[in-house]
């Protein structure tokens, strides 16, 4: 579910979205399991790219690209619980040829949960070497933020 | 997030869900992973049952109870994609004293992509035996309905 | 971590696997995950077919083919916890020209944990439309039987 | 599956332990799912400490302490696939009060396919706050290291 953020003044893309928790997310711990919240930080990345314009699914099939995920730095501060609703924002802190980095936080009301810098690198799909982004994709990336 | 459907001339509870495929929900196959669906399923069912009034972390903690599955019968009609939307539906068929039947489909566009029968029992969250559904959840439940 | 069972006797393939379950697998109810059995009896299909010298990966490359599930009947018994090391047997039941039904059935110790009744089908890797289980794949299966 | 080294002239805990993928670890790219990566890392640790006689899930029900994830940096180098067997290791780098620091490795074959750097602190299962890990499980960590 995307909040619902009005931003009258502005035409910034949505960079943040939120997403309950469920018991699929969740561990015998009683919290959400470490590596889940890697999927809620990719479901923000993925929602924003959709934002600015940029599908996945069809850079995969008409440029056999794709973006995957060089290097995470995660760390842990307080955990998620059933039914929480959590707000996973997204911000691009440097663009270069092949590669993107991001900073990401995910916050329950105003506490911040999570927080994760991440790298990710545009690939061939098929031989998963790096492939310069598209002058197409970084436009979109570039002149929205 | 949940579809804006207007019901303006009802006060029937929601009982239709939408979300979203990302990569973690699908395989090598290009698809969603089989077991998978099932998480979309229960994510429906945990929505519903909110909107009637039925928090499963509530029940967790208050009344040391939860709801888990005891049957299914799924059926994989036409497989879901990234970055398709799902539509997933609930119909409650029975109710006895400590167990509820449902029907779910889930369907894209108006294309069916999966069935669900499936039977939740009431549990003591400690020991896993059965205990009869609470008048009070089941009023939620029969009332609405 | 296959169980090793000494069949002096026989040359009959190994169609019982055992694996452990780790956090991973569980939810905040202290158990696994209902949809996370399928993952389990999945992986216990995948190692018996490899027992049997048919590979997944090899159809999926050399003949554009996979194996989809179509439909699941599922029963849960008694929950597997954290730290459980399960065992979970195959036996295929039918075999027609495009699917395969089978029996499979999670123990730990002497204790039935769950059932599964499953048809798969082997479909078109792109299309997902049905074929022909090659002729190679289906004696791989029937003479070992 | 663990790997069966021999290993004669020493009494030093296991501490390689390998696991196969299957469809349920990969993703829509063809590859494992980046998030599941953490998932083998997690078995491996549990896989280690329970070489070491620590066993978690008694830890959680005897002493009502768990150890949770505060900090990962994982490197992604290249990608496991469908059917591979790869080798997931544990070192113990650091031991403080309450944390514990591990670097491990995932190779397939002699190709590393990621790094992790991870620390890990023992918590009270309830409050999460942070807990003396216990002598006894100093000992058995450091003793056998």
């Amino acid at each position: 579910m995307k909040l619902q953020i009005v931003m009258p003044m502005s035409n910034k893309p949505l960079n943040k979205f939120s997403y309950r928790i469920y018991y699929e997310d969740t561990d015998a711990g009683g919290v959400v399991y470490y590596a889940n919240y890697l999927k809620f930080f990719e479901r923000a990345r993925t929602d924003f790219l959709r934002e600015l314009g940029i599908n996945q699914s069809q850079l995969l099939q008409e440029q056999s690209v794709c973006f995957v995920v060089r290097k995470c730095e995660i760390e842990y501060i307080s955990p998620a619980k059933l039914d929480d609703m959590i707000l996973v924002d997204v911000e691009i802190v440097n663009v270069s040829a092949t590669t993107i980095t991001m900073n990401q936080k995910i916050h329950r009301d105003n506490k911040m949960l999570s927080s994760l810098k991440v790298e990710i690198v545009c690939v061939d799909s098929k031989s998963f070497k790096p492939r310069r982004i598209s002058e197409e994709t970084k436009n979109l990336i570039v002149l929205k933020e």
